[in-house]
């Protein structure tokens, strides 16, 4: 037995006016998502507990079955291990932007005008060669990942995720000045080491010939490193430690890759999948239905109905739902159904109308040939929540999963 | 007011494809389970949390309102305590069997052939006479129970459960060395004075002479005592400490008896019980309607459903069912339920399919004179999942039937 699990990333939704008061997954037509709830078992579920807001990278973790409110510790350390840095047990992570400030250290452009890839590289390359002068025994890596988008991993024995980010998050704002956020000597140093970095960092890039290049050409030079997210990696077990699985994950988005290579998985790269809007649903279909001969666990993840809702647009997000139900279909066409269970969630409720991540719980319905399937005949947020499984959590999941796969131990005799 | 609690063992199911995708509990004839989910309030429990097999100790600690995951200590002592042998809060019990191995200590039978309550006796007499040499203020006591079955209790200051099994759990394999299981000293020392007595049991029996007759009559010898689920009685407050109740639990298996005697309950004794498929269900029935008159909370366990389910025995089951029908016919019959609540469930899920306990959701009902009565109509898996409980934990229910009867307190002012 094998099972797989798809997440629509921010699928889930709030009813919306111009939709006649349906939501974007009522809306859509979706003949695959609703064969999975007519022959499964459905519910609804919150990714962390009711009304809180999940990130991605919280979620995903509760997903896969982790106790997120005790084992999440930053956003950095996934982004930089989803990128492919190598993050050490005691380093310190950071997600950054490439940004454009003033004299006074207003950001105009959090994102340098989405810097190319070939400028943030050389850029990039430059600002690793910078020597920090103590104490001794810290370094730093610094990497460009995709246009404005690079990671930064501070490594040494004393440091601690307890300082502020730099990164105002709106243009118009300053700088934010980079604390402590606890007493500890840990996040002292941290926040000392990391300031002296960040000056150095912007007094390179000031200088550097690319930016001196852009501004000849009009474009925001990226004079600035703005940081967010301090995280280190959570001690957690893998799953192949929990359930003695082989566990594999399908997907682009590098929050979402860090939170799976944490969790022990197999990271597979598919051609065409870009974590957008125009990513190839049908060779990640593919990929998952050749990744379940050698394997017990599939995660296959879309990030394009996130993208969409955070956009505010009703339209792509209704496209890119039913797009998931021509991947879908792909996989109910390919995949052995007597021995696969195929469950299919949402990480998060993400509005159309607030484009914020939202506390909503998700519907989430598995199919495959134990379950006891239920009488909701249609995919969505509230057909699902008269489903069998009631009302779970999303650390609850993955247990479900694999004791349906025949995975988890009996507690007592 | 008083509460019925009957526990009809893995009566739960998935379902089954020679049941035309029913369970067993739903192809079942079952009047009276259906009246008291027509007139009662209904819903699924997860006995410790979803997708978690319990074992049926953990799932009853769970049931009578324990946080399991918190108290459980192993099955040993439970099996101990529910056979009759005294056990204190520092001893450590074990789950024994009489078995046969050969000379390089394989497995030839775990169960030597079955031996009989005689042999056994016999044998377990001239066990108990054994002298352990150091130290001196560690002592045990063995003690069979039925057939091959027996507990042994290790009693000493110093004590530990962390000491692995040297049953392997089939037959065919070596007999586990018995190995501490952390690092601590008072695991080591249980660790080798088990392993001392286990040498000196098998010295004792290889000599004996019931067994070199046993070999005459070509009987396998039960030549070796293997022991498993190391416990210690879980320190918890009694039910009437607790509620300030009188409890007493009906039913023949000494792991549940065990489970009900530690959380304080009065044990009943009732003639034709036996925790089997033959157990005598009306006299259960009757035991139960005549321990309400001077008790305010009667737990009824039967075992038989379980044991269809571990043979796969889909029809046993559900004669078992509709046996357990009758029994509650009679209740329903006799009891006054104007002032009585009456609640059904099971412990866990066995799947018939698999043979084994599994992490799915049991079903609940519970009818009375002030519940909030539903729209159910039939007791099953998935009809209760409609039901006006929703989605209940194990360690909710005991709250839940104790307030309907008046014996909670108030948290706050």
């Amino acid at each position: 037995m094998k099972a797989v699990l798809v997440i629509a990333d921010g699928m889930a939704d709030r009813p919306i006016k111009e939709l006649n008061w349906k939501t974007p997954l009522e809306a859509a037509r979706k003949p695959s998502l609703n064969h999975i709830a007519k022959t499964g078992i459905c519910g609804i579920m919150d990714p962390i507990s009711p009304g809180v807001p999940p990130g991605s990278d919280t979620a995903t973790l509760s997903l896969l079955g982790y106790d997120a409110l005790k084992v999440y510790s930053g956003r950095g350390a996934f982004e930089a291990t989803g990128s492919g840095v190598d993050v050490l047990p005691d380093d310190v992570a950071f997600r950054c932007n490439f940004a454009t400030v003033d004299d006074n250290f207003v950001v105009l452009d959090r994102r340098a005008g989405r810097i190319s890839n070939e400028d943030a590289s050389k850029l990039a390359e430059r600002l690793q060669k910078i020597k920090l002068k103590k104490p001794s025994n810290v370094q730093f890596l610094f990497r460009n990942t995709i246009q404005h988008r690079a990671v930064l991993v501070i490594r040494g024995p004393k440091l601690s995720t307890a300082v502020g980010d730099s990164d105002p998050e709106k243009a118009g704002e300053k700088v934010s000045d980079i604390k402590p956020l606890d007493e500890s000597p840990e996040a002292r140093l941290t926040a000392q080491v990391l300031k002296e970095l960040m000056q150095k960092l912007h007094e390179v890039l000031m200088q550097h010939p690319i930016n001196k290049d852009r501004v000849k050409r009009g474009l925001p030079p990226a004079n600035i490193i703005l940081c967010r997210g301090a995280g280190m990696f959570p001690k957690i077990k893998s799953l192949s430690q929990i359930y003695n699985i082989r566990a594999v994950c399908i997907g682009a988005t590098p929050l979402i890759r860090g939170v799976c290579k944490t969790a022990g998985m197999k990271l597979i790269d598919v051609k065409g999948a870009t974590g957008t809007p125009q990513t190839d649903f049908i060779a990640k279909a593919k990929a998952t239905v050749k990744a379940l001969n050698a394997n017990d666990f599939v995660l296959l993840h879309v990030k394009a109905t996130d993208v969409a809702s955070h956009d505010g647009n009703v339209e792509q997000k209704i496209e890119m739902i039913e797009k998931i139900d021509s991947m879908l279909s792909y996989m109910l066409d390919n995949i052995n159904l007597d021995e696969t269970y195929l469950a299919v969630t949402a990480d998060h409720t993400t509005s159309s109308v607030t484009g914020g991540h939202e506390g909503d719980p998700v519907p989430i319905a598995i199919t495959g040939p134990y379950v006891r399937r239920d009488d909701v005949e249609e995919y969505g947020e509230r057909t699902c929540a008269n489903g069998g499984l009631n009302r779970i959590r999303g650390m609850d999941l993955m247990p479900i999963l694999m004791n349906l796969i025949g995975k988890t131990k009996k507690f007592g005799a």
